[in-house]
């Protein structure tokens, strides 16, 4: 036999139509639709289970603690006691998991629209919620997590925005607006934080919509912190971008003995990704990506959204 | 007509059999042998013109300036005045662009096996080499480089090793072995530093060569500092290590303020990725590839050698 | 190294959204757009040199023999002696090479809308046309087929129809409709006969447009013989048709020794594919075809088209 | 969203290194591995369910009514009254349905080496073997097929060849020698009939095996009748060979309405591919196909074997 390859049932993902990454597919473990989305749960090769919405990968075993511990930690930890956490999205619960780990934390509400994605995410990915759901201080909800925030009387330390892309169609691009800033700005706690998943942040595709997220968040929240993590099984550098109310402390400028303190005296368990060495190596962006930022013009409304490819 | 990708033509490279990049290709430039490699140079819609080596991209205009200034610019920045510098490799150029940009530099040795490759490189990579050739202060020749450095009375202050993986019967994997790394402190002059490409460097893939090469090159070298940065037309997160003689600067320590400011004094042209909080990106290594590296007991010799995929 | 295809550059062909066929790629020789179409000539291992039009092949050096034989030999063999020949489309040359190859042909005439693709076909395939367009005996025009022929006060022995596929917005469509097939028979000479290209053919697509051509011609044409060739490059089994005026001959009827009869002692050289033992397997159509044929309504019209995926 | 593919999950098969073809995968059904083999079994959007064995696709349902009718229905109404059949491989129980459905029959023997594969088909195709084996007249055995020809007392009226191509390493690879056939003809009882698949029979693979399976078949029996059908999920156009004892019914030269006569007079339910019309377009090969046989010399043994791709 010539040299042919030992794959035979490949997963396709499209970072855009000119650009695809392959992986080696294990097992389907469920592939339907839900009334939001398309939902896949599969384990390949090089990444272990993943969770894939309307054909993008959320997250996977290989490297979801390199996504969630970036995502979570640096606003958890520059809070200087995180006790009531707001989370839109993060069905896989490995985002309530991260926040969980943190002893000040007494009250986490997740609002995630989609329960049967939730549901599957419980049944099929162990390893990433890792029992998350069943702590009493987690309230799931699935509705619709604009108007959660609208109604609620509560005020949050930590709100964390971890749904899909801004897709056209999808369930999730007003999740990326100024009025959706403004209504967030209206719900932190004096001195909170918030941060966003905010797509991909590579040479190609930084100005997808990384730099105008970036904009429209500075157009209302202070200190914007702008960041990113490698994460192989989205075939690209992902974006994250923290934020805080008037008062709040500046997530991207603290200093790497502090953050190493701080995780030693109020984290239950060890991280995988973060301390203050990774902190500076998420924060320190290279100079391309910061022109990208003070170029950017676009803010992005209800009226004007910005859709990811 | 249903939903079908516009591209019709791809060119595929496997990071491993498990794992593969696919970008839509505009154009194929040439695809040939030479007596030591196949060498294709192709340009595709994401990253531009590409020189590939026996199937893995070596660099690509849309980001060979994240994988150069990378490279080559923590070594030349962190030696206090860089004179004389040795390439090994180098084909496209493009290292040796960098290091003529500092304006202490006197004369560059690039030692690159394969003159086909240059050749090619100088016609259809313009953007990569940006002139560089012409430089009266290079001197280019087509032989051996372990051969040359061993030969050679001359000592260098930096030695930049950029030749490809060591792929098994490919040309290079005698670059990365204790033996050639003792060969190298021989031929660095006092205070003189080393740096070299280290393979792939994500979290499915750290262990594949980087961490043995760090270890190698801790039995020989001081100061050895890991760094990486994203290439996207690689696939995947990529290693560089620098090290140095004894008594050299420890590259990985560098002050953002100092670094910014030898920057200014030093060179006669603009970076597009590298500066003082890049830097910290750089070496701002997660835990996760520390603890990789610190676990590491391999050590590569030119009788044990290791192979890349 | 594991187990990796040894091919890096693919051209991938979409039978439809769900079915591909890919091919490993020596030589892009062409990729362009024309006032038309997108056109590409490309060389793969399987397939040599090959002509694609708007991402689908349309004929390539290693099995076009098998096409233009198919399409054009049983109704020139089964004509008692073709003179004037119509061709419509047939840009790479091989359908007029087809037709020459009969001594009592006096006269093509071959209308090819898009004089780019002619010319790219003349430089960069001479395996297809052999020289054909040499031929004193063909005029070639660069017009509307159907112009041409509603204008035209020639009548024809045999009209072959060798254009693209019906794609919604492609150049072709109104060549497979019933008002088409009334122009034709309108055009042909007594006992003249036509044959045009259909389509694919196999198990999961001969719905597709196949039957519905075949219903199509049945409305106004004679003796309607469909059948198909197996053509490798297409990556599926391909369908004609072949009609003729009322008089004419039934071209699916052919007995075996007279047709290898009248090749002896009409052609002028050597076939590869057709002959009288070959004639049997083309048209010997399977149950399913002949089913699916006898079940198909559709007729196909201006104002009611049909297209291809 | 730009134009993008809709399936995400594929099934590739390498017709050779340099030729693939892909199809959207549904589900995966079972994906493990034999004492003798690597299974999957898969379905499909274009193919519905298929059986796969070192990776290559051994029948799907949407065309293994053209694969089995196509191997098995020629020599079955070719002989005169077969009774008592043979079958070697034909996990999926297609092939002993298409025997079954002759009235005449009272015996078949099948012999697949490979219990798991024929049990995941009996849990996963019924649509494959509608219920064959359950019918008393088969006697299905677990063994090697060619111990067991030698070894038995028993003569057949029909022997059929339904395993895997010759790869390498395979377990099939001693079924298409000159030994094998010597074998098959003495446990021929006079008058019996032997049909084999026979590996790909495109332009660009015929003489990968066919015709060398074809030379070696010459060698030993009587009547050698080489025929093709097109197998989509196959990616190619597919070969059987005939051959008999020698007073056997010549199976390539039979008419059409003597086929039709019996088809009616014997067989207890309808075809889909096979009668006297479809017969002829098996049978009636390409001038290429033709030629590539009379200019093969090579013959297959047990020492000098030959290996499918």
């Amino acid at each position: 036999m010539e040299n042919l390859p030992s794959q035979t049932i490949w997963y396709l993902e499209y970072i855009n139509s000119d650009l695809v990454q392959g992986a080696g597919v294990r097992r389907v473990i469920y592939d339907g639709q839900t009334p939001y989305q398309k939902v896949q749960v599969i384990e390949t090769g090089p990444f272990g289970r993943s969770l894939i919405l309307d054909g993008k990968t959320q997250s996977s075993e290989s490297d979801e603690f390199a996504y969630h511990e970036g995502l979570v930690q640096p606003v958890m930890v520059a809070h200087p006691s995180p006790q009531r956490v707001f989370i839109a999205g993060g069905g896989e619960g490995a985002t309530a998991r991260e926040v969980l780990r943190h002893a000040s934390v007494t009250s986490v509400v997740m609002v995630d629209l989609d329960q049967e994605v939730v549901e599957l995410c419980k049944e099929h990915l162990p390893n990433h919620h890792k029992g998350s759901f069943d702590d009493p201080r987690l309230t799931l909800r699935h509705e619709d997590a604009i108007a959660y925030l609208r109604n609620t009387e509560e005020r949050f330390d930590v709100i964390i925005i971890d749904v899909p892309d801004p897709l056209e169609g999808g369930p999730a691009y007003l999740l990326y607006t100024k009025e959706f800033y403004r209504l967030v700005a209206t719900r932190l706690a004096p001195g909170g934080l918030i941060v966003t998943q905010s797509g991909p942040c590579g040479p190609i595709n930084v100005t997808e919509v990384f730099t105008a997220i970036h904009k429209t968040m500075s157009e209302t929240l202070s200190n914007v912190s702008p960041y990113r993590v490698y994460v192989p099984s989205f075939g690209t550098m992902w974006g994250f971008i923290a934020a805080g109310s008037p008062n709040a402390p500046h997530v991207g400028e603290m200093e790497t003995g502090e953050i190493d303190t701080r995780i030693v005296s109020r984290l239950t368990s060890t991280l995988m990704y973060y301390d203050g060495v990774a902190h500076q190596g998420l924060f320190g962006l290279p100079k391309y990506i910061r022109s990208a930022i003070n170029s950017e013009t676009r803010v992005i409304t209800d009226d004007n959204p910005l859709y990811a490819i």
